[in-house]
């Protein structure tokens, strides 16, 4: 492997991060909080020393990479950031326990959204402002972000994006990758800032407004008060649930609408399948609640805000739904499973994988019945290679054999199989919320739990491969000469 | 298809399940109970005149079979005897509800021995003896039964034992399939009469012997008594753990022994991963439990038994599992995924479907890191053919599409999800035992449920495909002129 380049990715990326951590600095400065602005100062300055060093050792002398360093980046990336992202949590006091920032900050930047804090109200703007940025920064990607700002150094920076970007098929909207990254970038600024502006004109405050966009554009869910968004107005409610289905939905559409390409975004599979399963869950679940609510309005917000918030996997909520009724409950433990589009800020194993997935599995069944028949599967009308399909199940053996490792681990705990599972799922796919014991809360676990936990994050997040081929020693050889 | 052969077959079938019959009513006759002997009687003659109205109607001209009738014969033939089983304890009155019943034979037949009754000792010994017999009959398979006694008519009977027979790859012991049928039969018969004397040995009434040795054998479940083993001898307890495991292990290893091929036998990468998961399950359990027995001794029973239990899909219990510590819960939880060896009587993935499962993810891995590295996977130290391997992760993601289904259908109960997905696991993995509410008890279920349940039990025995394909309007067309 291409060491010196990894390390010397990783150096630029430590700066990146140090620019990220300005913001709260800001808001720090702003709110006049000595502390957390100290913890930030020092955190920035830490960041670009251990930077500098990273960069200055490692400058490589050959610059390309391939599929394999790509993953290793990307990983190792994210647990940099997470490491280096939790310090101000700890200097702060705040979260003076480091396992549990750490454990916050991966559910920042995963854009998972569950926490252990107790008492969120106590914390600080800055810290805050740096917990949901988390999300923002993470939901598109860190290194899609980098792509989009820095000068290119490398031709091969699409084995990076593949890594990162989520979904069974990684495609560029344009040629050029870098234009790709801006463009998406572009369409998600527009989109959280609209949110933003959505919800001061209903009253909520800047603060809030803010960090609320900025939790519902990554999908992320970290609130600023202890019951999510029971406490904020109907209006501001819905703003807040249509516009997490509207980051759940492939950035592809946009940019297609964009560019005038209205017919052909419309006509796109993968949507109708997802607006599919929003309608019809939420069909279900009014029914399902509509007893445990004075009017059909407020059912019918509730359901939505609810799927909206599952299936996207963002982890807000209105109300204690781990308290719904059983058909209620189950109907949204399958949602996490399912997750947003592919291309999109969600988590989860995608519909379009899943779509991809069902068709596999039927053009199988068929060829079971005629042994002549040949096999082809479409996905958004064009032709799927079969290694895409086998791709996708395999990716699915590997989710369970993941998912199943880390529910495993979670069995030394004391909690019922309902909080550890939910837990387990919860986390792996990016949601938050879980289920009986760890409904609000993650802070009941243990620290080797929440270390656990931490990476089912990270897997869930990026796909498992990255995380996997980081702690494989056979990716860090040393590269042999490449025959041609 | 060739409906006229698919119709005969069944007639032919119903034969059999009349002449199997006999013995349930040659033991109501000797314990004089009247009114099983009046069902069974009843029921035989119904079978045979259905089984010479269909035999008479549907005399094939053309007698060839296909896979697609493969199918089907198989999964009629599963409904149909479970249909005409379910009538003794109807017309008896012992279950007076039929849907009851039909759940009660489902679970007979499919070695699941999941069960509706809520006094089992108040049952005649006929009824109890139809219900440990079906066991017996399901394990090996109706058909394979066929096959092994009833003279050849079709030489495409390779579609039918391809159906019912689980695991990855069906293999024949001999070149004729007559023979292999034969032969494993005889081992089964074999180690049943084995069993049965060993339990006698130690004490057991020879009723309860013959009995247990039945579902032993089929790796059922049902008994005679109310706590299931717990009221026997640490002796009949091992002795049954022990024939569990045995009936777990696939077959062709007891063939290869008994043509002295001993070393051969020894060397099944299966058999030995399946060793190592039942020692490592056997030895983390028994720490885990011993506080809660007062001696070693006492612990290592437990452990063992139950996890011979669950691993084998027997269902057997000698304590109330389900209140056991979260660990214990959790590895057995999984082990019923897991399921026995291929080739054995036991349900579930299956231990090589399991292993191949692995070293498909992981050979996927690799190339992702090296993608000029072409693929190769072993099993048994054979090269597995690259559509096997895709056709185990086709398996894979359709047995969870399939236990998601019944776990859906199951929403509309009131139970907690602790009870309902593991009745779902359980079922669908011909275990029995549930955790929390139904735990030795699916009496709480509703009668649609029931039904739901037993083609969860249908699903997982037949391993999925025969069901479906029964249930396809496309299997049902008029077969085509084939072109060579």
């Amino acid at each position: 492997m291409n060491r010196r380049m990894v390390f010397y990715l990783l150096g630029k990326i430590l700066y990146i991060e140090a620019a990220l951590m300005s913001l709260p600095l800001v808001c720090s400065a702003i709110y006049k909080e000595s502390k957390s602005l100290f913890a930030f100062v020092i955190t920035i300055l830490l960041s670009l020393g251990l930077g500098l060093a990273l960069t200055k050792f490692n400058r490589p002398k050959d610059k390309t990479i391939f599929a394999k360093e790509g993953f290793v980046i990307v990983a190792l990336t994210w647990v940099v950031m997470s490491l280096i992202g939790a310090l101000p949590f700890v200097i702060s006091g705040e979260i003076p326990n480091f396992f549990n920032a750490f454990f916050e900050t991966v559910s920042g930047f995963t854009t998972t959204g569950a926490s252990i804090l107790t008492d969120v109200e106590a914390i600080s703007h800055g810290c805050l402002f740096w917990r949901s940025f988390t999300h923002w920064v993470g939901g598109m990607g860190i290194l899609v972000l980098v792509m989009a700002i820095v000068p290119t150094e490398s031709g091969r920076s699409m084995h990076i994006a593949r890594a990162e970007m989520p979904g069974p098929i990684v495609g560029k909207l344009v040629p050029k990758l870098k234009t790709t990254a801006k463009i998406l970038y572009l369409i998600y600024i527009c989109f959280t800032v609209l949110e933003a502006i959505l919800l001061l004109a209903g009253g909520m405050s800047l603060f809030d407004s803010i960090l609320h966009s900025l939790g519902t554009a990554g999908t992320g869910g970290f609130g600023v008060k202890a019951d999510s968004l029971a406490s904020y107005t109907p209006y501001m409610q819905w703003v807040i649930a249509i516009f997490m289905l509207i980051f759940g939905v492939n950035f592809n559409i946009y940019y297609l609408i964009l560019v005038r390409k209205i017919r052909t975004a419309f006509r796109s599979e993968e949507l109708w399948v997802y607006i599919g399963i929003v309608l019809g869950a939420v069909a279900i679940i009014t029914a399902n609640v509509y007893n445990s609510f004075t009017n059909f309005a407020d059912a019918l917000r509730n359901a939505t805000f609810q799927v909206a918030s599952v299936i996207t996997t963002t982890g807000y909520s209105t109300v204690n739904f781990s308290v719904w009724p059983n058909l209620s409950k189950g109907i949204l433990f399958l949602l996490m499973f399912i997750g947003g589009c592919a291309g999109s800020t969600a988590g989860g194993l995608k519909v379009s994988r899943v779509v991809l997935l069902v068709k596999r599995v039927f053009s199988n069944l068929k060829r079971s019945l005629h042994p002549r028949s040949t096999e082809l599967i479409k996905l958004e009308g064009k032709k799927v290679e079969t290694d895409t399909a086998n791709g996708v199940l395999v990716y699915f053996a590997l989710y369970f054999i993941c998912i199943t490792a880390v529910f495993f681990l979670l069995l030394f705990e004391p909690f019922d199989m309902e909080t550890n599972l939910t837990a387990t799922v919860s986390c792996f796919n990016n949601i938050g919320p879980a289920y009986a014991s760890a409904w609000d809360n993650y802070n009941i676990y243990s620290s080797f739990s929440k270390v656990v936990l931490s990476f089912a994050m990270l897997l869930g997040r990026l796909e498992i491969y990255p995380m996997i081929l980081l702690f494989s020693p056979t990716s860090w050889l040393k590269r042999r000469k490449i025959k041609k």
